[in-house]
């Protein structure tokens, strides 16, 4: 059987690290009239998505002052915090950025928020952007 | 005649401050398998696209230390440094973040790269994301 054509990577979401998304949230859904999309807690911050096309703006509230995304605000303040790349193969593509030279913050892929596996690259070695890697 | 029905918000490109074009570029064209799409300058940067579905990925580095790229590299380091929602409407989305008490940097529409119609809204009063809008 023929392997199936390789589908092209995908901006899957922005994450943007937010104070409050009370504060936030009418200006991406109001102004921008981007559809809210509802999405869970994870790792110790409160989602709210917003559809741009087949991507998402994601506004990540933290729920602790430990937690990671509670961290980057007392560091850097609000800001995007990260892009979400979706790729055919995160597996292959893991193991050609570690055979790059890559820094990988997830070895091997995780499961992230809605069961998805996913895996982060570490900032230092993607020119300070950090980013998170997803399957379709 | 009815309106033509609105066209969603969506990502027009991520633009991330980059020092080196050269050592980056790989990453996203070769590990992530992003198609490179040529570009030219604008503001003091050269900038290279890499398509992401129907967004790009730009990254900008500054030919200049007095560009605004330069000065952010200079001030923040290298990372995302700007986000562009294409809109449907342009001049109607900017009045409603006036209206709102958003803080604009462009009052009114000028022409950026390729000629589009495009404005940026000032971070203060985005949760610190600088953000671009264009029309569709």
């Amino acid at each position: 059987m023929p392997a199936a054509p390789l589908r092209e990577t995908r901006i899957a979401h922005i994450g943007i690290a937010v104070d409050s998304l009370e504060a936030i949230l009418p200006f991406y859904r109001d102004l921008l009239g981007m559809p809210e999309v509802p999405l869970g807690d994870s790792d110790g911050a409160r989602i709210t998505g917003l559809a741009a096309g087949d991507a998402l703006v994601e506004l990540l509230q933290p729920e602790r002052a430990d937690s990671p995304i509670g961290k980057f605000l007392a560091k850097r303040g609000p800001g995007i915090h990260h892009i979400c790349f979706k790729v055919d193969d995160l597996d292959g593509t893991l193991a050609r950025c570690l055979d790059a030279g890559h820094r990988l913050i997830d070895q091997v892929p995780r499961l992230g928020a809605e069961g998805k596996r996913i895996a982060f690259l570490h900032p230092a070695s993607t020119a300070g952007v950090l980013i998170e890697l997803t399957e379709y």
